[in-house]
């Protein structure tokens, strides 16, 4: 269906380019919804009074609004709707209570979900009861509920992350046992033949650059300099998924 | 100044990259600070009790959180620190008057303005009693007052614009007398040897590609793509300034 949709991949490896700067998309008269669905990171202190595509208040000041700013300021012909969705807090059920509004009649084209850090973090401070096993079964069930009612839908998942230091992933938990949720992730992109984006390895490679009070001052909620790497992490995981 | 602090330009005509690319500045011990000031299009919903540098929810959802997504992203070893001091509703005589805070303590290295439209549209709308010449005039006592304090400032002055066809710019008196203000801020650059960004014409350039809904819906406040341009705009501006 995307091959449809998009059609043009300019790419040179001979300087290095942000990888936005290679994603063209055709014209299109029916245009291309994306939606990002998630918790506090999708979030981002989006207005949720402002629902609209588009809408710059209501996509929030994380690594969704840079992407459909740079989306829309690149790709003014194609019609694009871009939601936002994330609620802070959120865990896979959570998404699941809510995903008649705000997935079904939104009837995206692409998906991408980034959620998992408050279904391992809310068991841990004592709120929730959940473990590694009801997110897998949780996760999965969200996503067979999706792709019946849209066979077509492009998936992306984002892996959940704590990046290392992190005023709030201080506990050694975070290292025995939150791998398993980001595992279980990676294992559902691919039995879902989704996208995956690594992004425990790409903060863990901006670490050796920068400290973690630059990138993400709490290990879970990234700096405006974090929401870029994520940013251009996901634009680059639309390039090859749009030549499948 | 900033010459001992931006030492690299990378650039490449043979693809077209997006100017933020072409942008690397070296390591500095002191860091740099860059202000953005001016009126609800820099204001662009900013969280004004987030006051603090390069807090995304306070540098707003318009060009200046753009151009520090990709600054800081781009940059992390610089020190950069970047303020969003815009106010909804001002004009020149309203930045007068909060300078002190919004200005001379934050000791900016680049100052970038971008101002006007209010100083005609509140006039235009009995709300304002100033006209062309007192634009003139505050616009240049805020620049001597700042340059005496701060010798070394880098100044970027951004032209106020509105976009034919948007909902608020209807009267025949845009056409007829913003372009005097217009002018005033392009001479005004010229004569304090500042940088310039003719939004003016980038505007009416995308107007080629998109019709005005697209990049600014009621002719002065930009959409998200509207904001895409002005940074790429902004980013291009930074290039040649470094080199001087």
């Amino acid at each position: 269906m995307l091959r449809r949709k998009f059609n043009k991949l300019i790419a040179s490896s001979a300087i290095p380019l942000i990888v936005s700067d290679m994603i063209d998309m055709s014209s299109s008269k029916d245009g291309l919804t994306i939606l990002f669905q998630g918790d506090s990171i999708t979030d981002a202190g989006r207005d949720r009074s402002r629902y609209y595509a588009n809408h710059a208040g209501g996509l929030g000041d994380g690594y969704v609004g840079q992407i459909a700013t740079d989306l829309l300021g690149q790709n003014h012909d194609k019609n694009l709707k871009i939601y936002n969705r994330g609620i802070s807090g959120h865990k896979v059920y959570q998404l699941a209570d809510r995903w008649e509004e705000d997935c079904m009649q939104l009837k995206p084209d692409i998906l991408s979900i980034l959620i998992g850090v408050n279904d391992f973090w809310h068991m841990l401070n004592g709120h929730y009861d959940g473990t590694a096993e009801i997110y897998d079964r949780d996760f999965r069930a969200l996503i067979d509920r999706t792709l019946r009612e849209l066979p077509d839908l492009e998936l992306i998942i984002a892996e959940p992350f704590c990046v290392a230091g992190g005023s709030a992933v201080g506990s050694e938990r975070w290292v025995r046992e939150f791998p398993a949720y980001q595992e279980l992730s990676k294992k559902i992109a691919e039995d879902y033949g989704a996208a995956f984006i690594p992004l425990q390895s790409i903060f863990e490679e901006a670490l050796q650059k920068s400290d973690v009070s630059y990138w993400c001052p709490d290990g879970v909620h990234p700096s405006m300099a974090g929401s870029y790497i994520m940013a251009e992490a996901w634009l680059s995981v639309l390039a090859p998924m749009i030549s499948k």
